[in-house]
């Protein structure tokens, strides 16, 4: 199997790069691309130099394009990919929405994966890392309301975000003005509850996503949810505060227990330790850490809990290439 | 009225100096208290320099004691100082609970601080800031769940937790590796679930503070209200995602209504031009900033909001000060 990586250079690129170097996706070929500014740079691959190309007009020579590039090259060239014969999973929000396109976290709705039509989206990195803690407490116990409010990593903007809120700290601590660029406003030792753009309800698009992907991946139009999405600084990873409400009462125990078997999941619950999801001790780590677990205080038998999860991991290059090692397993991809 | 600031060194007794420097409040003299290491320095007030003494063992020769130093100090010291004549306005958590102290935020209950016997508690930062939004909502519309997740900055473990987010982000910044002090891990592009020491419910006292103190407040013991509460690399002012489910449903453009003539409130809510709560932009400010006002997705009728309040000034110092103000004005303390 051929594989491309569009957008290669980026953030989630370099990651995807990294995830592959160890995956048990079984390929024989990895090609790259990115804008033709990139062209010609060579990146290493398992010890070897591949060097980037300017992404083509046309189809891609491959069988599996592992996009994220950016929405709209998304929405112009994906369908020529699909035309070409391969296979894509996207990393941008263009096709999310789409009745026909899967949405998908393996560990929650892998088989989804199957019914694709030549595209299958990879969810908002917020939205990926909650639904790993929250998908088997919503199967056992049935979430009625979550309520959300993130803590978001600079990462969610880039290499230019995480290289912004560097730059720009050394300037306060050198008693100069932070500027601002990827941001809409100055991102060191500020808190920015604006990622994405607003909607005539006065959600940001950012907030929406959360709640329309969660329902999708679980399945569940009914779900309410609500979110709140804050730009914080810090590097890569994203935590939330989740509150839900439950159709069955459920005590922190059980939620630990669990969890403790869950896929994709670290419990990291022992306060008497100091031990809770951080950016911290979750930053590069597959899974996504889950603490803080207790009986919440407005809702009979509901739970309150923590996730830390990387943004670009987790929430972005790792859970791309897991839909391809599960999509393969499952068939749906040529097996070597 | 002479009045004496213990704990005049620390962060929130340079802005309660600073805050009296302008205020309304009536007074002859003006008293500085702190450890005995401190103790011959000078600190500039309205232009004069006042020489720091060590807080003595006993009483104190004043009308008024802001206390800042602690809640063992003011444990031990403020039946003293009360015996000694004085109102005492503690801004630890020493006596907040009692059933006897006032816990005041003048916007919202004034009239309390009338019924003292010597005390008067000032809240915790989170809550102050919390409780100048939520209690119009809550005598107009009544609140009956309440979520909050905050996001607090370094400033609430004093001048201490500033100095060592600023030195340890440089260290980071310089490719070390950050230490930690004040805060139970490295703070510098890290988030930490844990304020306060951890209660056998699983929350922090942190997180109870916000609960038992607003019910307190809004003198409702009915109120349903759950916290997570997050420190996070910013210097000096709180931001919280709040969601409320209400009595009487209300609209995004009703709380707007309501807010634009709410004391200590500054409606900051127009997403069109990037106006919404911020710490680069309430830090210093006395009003608490309150936008992203919305309908709530997951109650009907519902709101949810985000605020930003300076936590030394309305989170502490400020608040203080204006009890002792507003108590002059209703006759509690000499008029001179």
């Amino acid at each position: 199997m051929r594989v491309a990586i569009v957008g290669a250079t980026g953030a989630v690129g370099h990651e995807l790069m990294k995830v592959l170097e160890t995956s048990s996706l079984k390929f024989s070929e990895l090609q790259l691309y990115a804008s033709p500014r990139s062209a010609g740079s060579t990146l290493e691959f398992r010890g070897q130099p591949l060097t980037v190309q300017a992404t083509p007009e046309g189809a891609l020579p491959t069988d599996l394009v592992l996009a994220s590039a950016g929405g709209s090259i998304s929405k112009e060239k994906a369908p020529r990919w699909v035309e070409g014969g391969a296979v894509v999973i996207d990393n941008s929000s263009a096709f999310r929405y789409d009745e026909d396109v899967p949405l998908v976290v393996p560990e929650v709705n892998g088989e989804a994966a199957l019914k694709h039509r030549g595209i299958i989206a990879n969810p908002n990195c917020t939205t990926a890392i909650a639904v790993v803690a929250v998908a088997p407490i919503h199967r056992k116990y049935g979430v009625k309301r979550m309520i959300v409010s993130t803590y978001q990593a600079t990462s969610g903007a880039g290499q230019k975000g995480m290289d912004e809120l560097l730059a720009e700290t050394h300037k306060v601590l050198h008693g100069q003005d932070a500027g601002h660029q990827e941001f809409a406003h100055p991102i060191p030792f500020n808190v920015i509850p604006h990622i994405d753009v607003f909607q005539d309800n006065g959600y940001t698009k950012e907030e929406m996503k959360v709640a329309w992907e969660t329902r999708k991946i679980l399945g569940d139009e009914s779900l309410l949810i609500s979110c709140t999405a804050v730009r914080i600084p810090t590097l890569r990873t994203h935590s939330e505060a989740i509150t839900l409400e439950l159709e069955r009462p459920a005590t922190p125990e059980d939620i630990r227990e669990l969890l403790a078997t869950a896929a994709g999941v670290e419990v990291r619950d022992n306060p008497d330790q100091k031990l809770y999801p951080m950016p911290l001790t979750a930053s590069g780590k597959y899974d996504v850490e889950v603490g803080r677990i207790r009986q919440s205080l407005v809702f009979g038998g509901g739970i309150d809990l923590f996730v830390a999860g990387d943004q670009l991991l987790k929430g972005a290059a790792l859970n791309a290439v897991q839909i391809a090692e599960d999509l393969q397993r499952r068939g749906g991809l040529p097996g070597h």
